[in-house]
């Protein structure tokens, strides 16, 4: 083992909760309980209540001596148990963090989060060598987004992916039983990955032109345009006399305004000025107005639009990806070990070993990349998985069928 | 066997689709099967394509060859397999209804839905009998609702029910995760026992005086009043720094009005007429705004206050409860054993033999009620299921525990 300092360990969950956001917060235990707790390099464990914003307040659990049992319960429970947090600390919010860790003795720091976190263990961490603290800072990344641009994909995002599916599929055969126009929005304010997995809803044996639902899917990174979306409706509906849609929340126009704030009179903010596009069915009844008022024909009775925003169950349903549950377990494993490995910091990539072909078996591994890497950007769907203005493509549907787990097998007549 | 006419069956599916509505369709033609077409009698059996609607238009599937395997998977599939219809025949459409039989020779109907296909059931069978021709007319029971007055509980709610307290289960927990006011709006548009299924996410080792969410439940039952509502959030808001909440879609005041309407700038209205409650997240952003405005302190900020509507996918979410697929299919099954027994026509009541306390083996068995019983009447929560102004009683968490199937264990630090 490196030389490691003597002294206590944290762990923090931050932004929106995932189902399986839990699991990395056991796999980092069994981690230290494997390697600095057995050397008696970390004595205790602290969780965060609440992430940065309790730690800063010295609200703190105790985990150091939970047993197995109860862990394993734990990380089968969606959503996080430590408490989440939306702040983004600065550099100001950091230096209370570090003087936080100060007082607990804390000098392994891991915190389960999408971009922004790791931003802020990027933050606390050179902050902590700048001033000769002693601390090791690592990141494990959690988000249903699937917006890092350092993982293949990212914990959270198979099992948010894989309730878009199986609700996709299900409602599709809503919509065939009774016509009409159905929108379903989904979330993801930067990325489409989330959106895209409604694809997933089609029948796999017959993908190349099939004609199930969604047959248009609209992405954050297709600028959308509102009378391209109502003559693509049009279109399927004058054939089919319905049509099914997926939306992203993040949907937006050609000059990078989001259509949830151009369409919605009076549209939400939340504290960091963002349009609130979660938590509201706002979108979604917006773009059905938009079609009702442009496809009702002349003296004639508008077509039956409704509207969904499948809301904050996409990210906790309690029936997770198998193969997340699995990776989001070992994301906090390996962030545990990397300290004795000698690493002063860093966040944890996950990487596709194999399985993106039709049969070919599912591996992934995983890997240390420095935190300046991710922290702070934004991952989307790269050109490859888009097809058109309204598709995913074939790259995509390979890419994502083995991150969600079996689906469904459904009938029709 | 009793005197029964020599010809064909035809089966229909009509309203809002279920998780198990194509159970109670397979379980009819596994009924013909083995009793009226095993003797010669039945011939043919048909599937209305759209429910009456296709009928009188000759819009038929022919079901009498279907192999048991592909039925045991159309069976296990969600959403009504043959079409729906919202149509709600009246005298002359029925005239229509008893042509299109008898262009078919159908001298056995079978409906399967809620309260308005169990009238037709009724008109159609009044009319057979005014004019003479044979007809055989049963109504199989159908809806998330759960608003039949015959039926202890119908076929499709316990899933229904089982969606909802998964979702706010795992909902609750994301509510402590990232606090804040969070109203979750359920389907049922004059009975509130699907909402209040939600009361099944608190955890059951502790329901009296469990601080588990949803911690307000507001039934159309119970009239909706704003002020109370903003009192009661408040009230635990204050106390908790959080609020679950759970609003049924067909909330009215005391006049009978109904909230989405007059809280809701130009509600939507459907072809009955009725303010479209399913498929817009109006009523719940509407319920949050007035939150927002009335619980944001002088010069600080508004509270963080979300709204989800869960829409189509309650009714067809493809993890249904066990019991209730048992129970669709054997309603099927009973529904196409009545007309051997003499009936001329009848609907099925689903009746709970035993099994509402807590540790009693639950049992159900099935009855012949008349068309009239059931047709157009609407049931809703009994006063012993409700507890005060925004909640339930123990006596419903009894009645409803046993049908939705194991829920998630979950655990908390």
């Amino acid at each position: 083992m490196k030389d490691v300092p003597v002294g206590n360990a944290v762990i923090g969950q931050s932004g929106g909760p995932t189902a399986v956001i839990n699991q990395s917060l056991v796999g980092v235990i069994e981690g230290l309980r494997q390697g600095l707790i057995a050397t008696g390099t970390v004595r205790r464990i602290f969780g965060m209540r609440h992430g940065v914003k309790g730690f800063v307040k010295d609200e703190l659990h105790d985990l150091t001596g939970l047993d197995q049992d109860f862990l394993d319960h734990l990380a089968a429970t969606p959503s996080a148990a430590l408490g989440s947090t939306r702040d983004k600390p600065d550099g100001p919010y950091c230096e209370r963090v570090l003087a936080a860790c100060a007082r607990h003795d804390v000098r392994y720091f891991y915190y389960i989060g999408g971009n922004d976190s790791s931003d802020t263990c990027r933050i606390v961490s050179e902050m902590a060598r700048a001033t000769g603290y002693e601390l090791r800072c690592f990141h494990v990344p959690k988000t249903v987004d699937n917006d890092l641009v350092t993982c293949d994909h990212c914990p959270g995002y198979p099992s948010a992916a894989r309730f878009v599916a199986m609700a996709c599929m299900a409602d599709f055969l809503d919509n065939i039983s009774l016509p009409g126009i159905k929108i379903n929005v989904i979330m993801g304010r930067h990325a489409g990955f989330l959106t895209a997995a409604s694809a997933l809803a089609r029948r796999h044996d017959r993908v190349e032109g099939s004609s199930d639902g969604p047959q248009l899917i609209y992405l954050p990174e297709v600028p959308f345009d509102t009378d391209r979306f109502v003559g693509e409706v049009e279109g399927i509906y004058a054939r089919k006399g319905r049509c099914h849609i997926a939306v992203s929340e993040g949907i937006q126009d050609a000059r990078g305004e989001a259509i949830g704030a151009t369409l919605i009179r009076g549209g939400q903010t939340d504290a960091h000025g963002n349009v609130q596009l979660s938590g509201s069915g706002a979108l979604g009844d917006a773009l059905g107005d938009v079609l009702k008022a442009r496809l009702t024909p002349k003296g004639g009775k508008p077509p039956r639009v409704r509207a969904d925003t499948f809301g904050y169950v996409q990210r906790c349903w309690p029936d997770p990806s198998p193969i997340d549950v699995r990776e989001a377990r070992r994301a906090g494993r390996f962030a545990a070990t990397l300290a004795a490995r000698g690493e002063r910091d860093g966040s944890v990539a996950v990487v596709r070993v194999s399985g993106g072909r039709p049969g070919e078996r599912y591996v992934s591994d995983f890997a240390r990349v420095e935190l300046s890497e991710v922290a702070a950007k934004t991952r989307h769907m790269p050109p490859e998985f888009i097809d058109g203005a309204s598709n995913v493509s074939r790259a995509f549907l390979d890419y994502a069928l083995p991150l969600v787990g079996p689906l469904p097998d459904l009938a029709r007549l």
